[in-house]
C-alpha cells in the first residue's frame, strides 16, 4: 500500500538514530542568479554520502527476525549498494550486494568496508537480476529493490519531512528521478505536509525514461542511455510510476552541458561536493527560471560520492 | 593595543550583520582516522569563501567617516583582497586593491565583481607595497593591512569566540599561518573564553618562516618559499609575532603531500570544499595523531576558493 503519513513518520523515527539530519543551505549568489529563493536539503552530507541510507536503513530495520536470520541482498552500482551493507551491519546480518564488474574499485572497497560480500556480474540489467536470483536462491537471503519497495520510498520521503519541518511550507519542492524512490518519497511527504508544494522533478535528456512514462502512464524505455549522472539510469517500477503519476507536477529535461554548469556553480559557490546526478534539479530550475521567479524552492541534493579523478571541469 | 575580550565582542556585534555565523561540522569517520574529537569551523561557507570576510569588514567598519571618504585600500593575491572590497561595498566607500599581475583572472574578476577597482603590479612583495604607497599618495585612501592591524585581528578572532560559544571548552584549537592574523585572533579568544585550551599552528615546510620566527623571537624569512598553500607565503608581523609568541603552543611542520592528502580526505569523507592552506592544520594533526589522541580539538577551515581546473588530485 502506499505509505500514508503514519507510515512516513514511523520510518522517521526509525532511522532516525542512524542516518542524519541533514543540514540546509542557502546561498545569495546562488538566490541572486536563479531569481528564485532555494533552500538545498544536502544530502550529500548524509551516511553513506547519499539519500539512499534513509530507505536503505528504513527497509532492513523493517525486516523481521526470519528475514533478516539469512542477509539482505541488492543490486546497485553505487549508492544503494552502501546503503544495504550500511544497514545490514546496523543489524548485524550479512549483506550480498550484486555490483557490475564495471563499478569503480572504491565503491566496490566503500561496501566491503561495511563488512557486505561483493558479487560481481556483467554491466547488465539481465545479468543483475539473474545474479541476484542466484544468490537469493544459494543464501535464502531477502531482496530489498533500490526503489520499487515501499518500505524504501517511506524511508527517502523523510528527507522532504525534514525539509517542511524545517523550514515551512515551498511552493515548489524538486529532486531528481532515476528510478523514483526519491521522487515518490518526496511527493508523498510534500502532498501529506505542505499540500500546495508542486513537486517538480529533473531528468537527464539522456536517460529521459521517466518523463515519457510520466506521460503514457506507463513504464517506458529512455530513447537512449547517455549522460554523466550515472546515479539516474535506471527506469521507473510500477509502485514509484503510480505515485509520481499521483503526485508530480512535472518532469523537466536537461543536457549533460547543463547538468555540469549547474554542478560547477554549486561546487564553487557553496563549497560543498555533490555528484552530477544531484545537480540534475538545479539545472532544471536554472533552465526554466520564468517558471520559479520568486518561488521559495526546496532542492533535495541528493549526494556527493564523486571520483575526485574524474571531473567533468 | 593587543584587542581585549571587550575589543573581540565589540568586532562580534559590528561584523554580525554582514557575515555568516558559519556551521561546524563533524565527521566521525574522521574522527576515527584521527583517533580524536574533531569539530571543523567551516569558515569555507563564509561571505568571499573565507575568514577574511570578518577581519576585513571589522577593520573597514571601524573607521572614521574621514577615514572612508576616500576609499580603503590593500594588497592581497586572494581572499583579503574580496574581503576588502566586500567591505568597502558595504559601506558604500571605493576599494582601490593592489593585485599581483599573476594573480587568477577569476580571483581579480572576483574583487571586481563588488565594485573595487584593480590596480596591478608585478608579484613581488616590493613592488605590492611600492604600488600601494603610491595608490595612498594619489587617491589619499585608507590602508587595511591583511593581517598586522589590530582591527583585523580582532575581526578574525570572533570564528573561534563562535565556535567556543556554540560547542564549549575545547583541549586544542589549530588553525594555519601565514601572516598570522588568524592564527593571533584564534589565540586571543581561547585565551580569553577558554584559557586551558591550548592553540597548535600548522604551517607548510616549503613556507616556514612563522615556525623559525616563533622559537627566535624575531621576524624570520622562510628558509625556501615552494607549496601548494598558496595563501600561507607571507611572515609575520610584529603585532601577529608577539600575540603569537604570549598565547599559540606551537608551531607544526607538514610537507605538500601531507596537505594534498589532508584537503582530500576532507573532499572525499565530508562532501565540502577547502583550499590546500585550509588542510594544513588537519594535516598538521594526522601526522601527530599520538599528540592529540582523545582530544576534542576545533580546526577552523580557512577557505574554499579554490581553482576546479587545476586541483593537485
Amino acid at each position: 500500500m502506499i505509505p500514508v503519513l503514519e507510515t512516513i513518520r514511523t520510518a522517521h523515527e526509525r532511522i532516525a538514530p542512524y542516518v542524519h539530519r541533514t543540514p540546509v543551505l542557502t546561498c545569495q549568489t546562488i538566490n541572486r542568479l536563479a531569481g528564485a529563493e532555494i533552500y538545498f536539503k544536502c544530502e550529500n552530507f548524509q551516511k553513506i554520502g547519499a539519500f539512499k541510507a534513509r530507505g536503505g536503513v528504513n527497509a532492513v530495520l523493517s525486516l523481521t527476525p526470519e528475514e533478516l536470520t539469512n542477509g539482505v541482498t541488492t543490486h546497485s552500482s553505487g549508492n544503494h549498494a552502501q546503503a544495504i551493507a550500511y544497514a545490514a551491519a546496523l543489524v548485524g546480518t550479512k549483506a550480498y550486494i550484486v555490483m557490475p564488474s564495471t563499478a569503480p574499485q572504491v565503491k566496490k572497497d566503500a561496501v566491503r568496508g561495511y563488512g557486505a560480500e561483493v558479487i560481481e556480474c556483467e554491466p547488465t540489467l539481465e545479468a543483475r537480476e539473474s545474479t541476484v536470483e542466484k544468490v537469493i536462491a544459494d543464501y535464502g537471503s531477502t531482496m530489498i529493490h533500490p526503489f520499487n519497495d515501499y518500505r524504501v520510498i517511506a524511508g527517502q520521503a523523510t528527507a522532504t519531512k525534514e525539509l517542511i519541518e524545517d523550514y515551512g511550507l515551498f511552493d515548489t519542492i524538486m529532486a531528481p528521478v532515476g528510478g523514483g524512490g526519491l521522487l515518490s518519497g518526496t511527493a508523498l511527504a510534500a502532498y501529506y505536509l505542505s499540500p500546495t508544494t508542486e513537486v517538480i522533478a529533473g531528468e537527464p535528456e539522456g536517460a529521459a525514461d521517466a518523463a515519457l512514462s510520466f506521460k503514457s502512464g506507463h513504464i517506458e524505455k529512455a530513447p537512449y542511455i547517455k549522460t554523466i549522472a550515472d546515479g539516474l539510469l535506471t527506469s521507473l517500477g510500477d509502485k514509484t510510476l503510480e505515485i509520481i503519476r499521483l503526485h508530480v507536477k512535472d518532469i523537466l529535461l536537461v543536457s549533460d552541458p547543463e547538468i555540469i554548469d549547474a554542478m560547477r556553480l554549486i561546487w564553487e559557490r557553496m563549497k560543498i561536493i555533490i555528484e552530477p546526478s544531484c545537480a540534475v534539479p538545479f539545472a532544471a530550475l536554472l533552465k526554466n527560471k520564468e517558471q520559479f521567479a520568486g518561488k521559495k524552492v526546496g532542492i533535495i541534493l541528493t549526494g556527493g560520492n564523486v571520483d575526485l579523478g574524474k571531473l567533468p571541469f
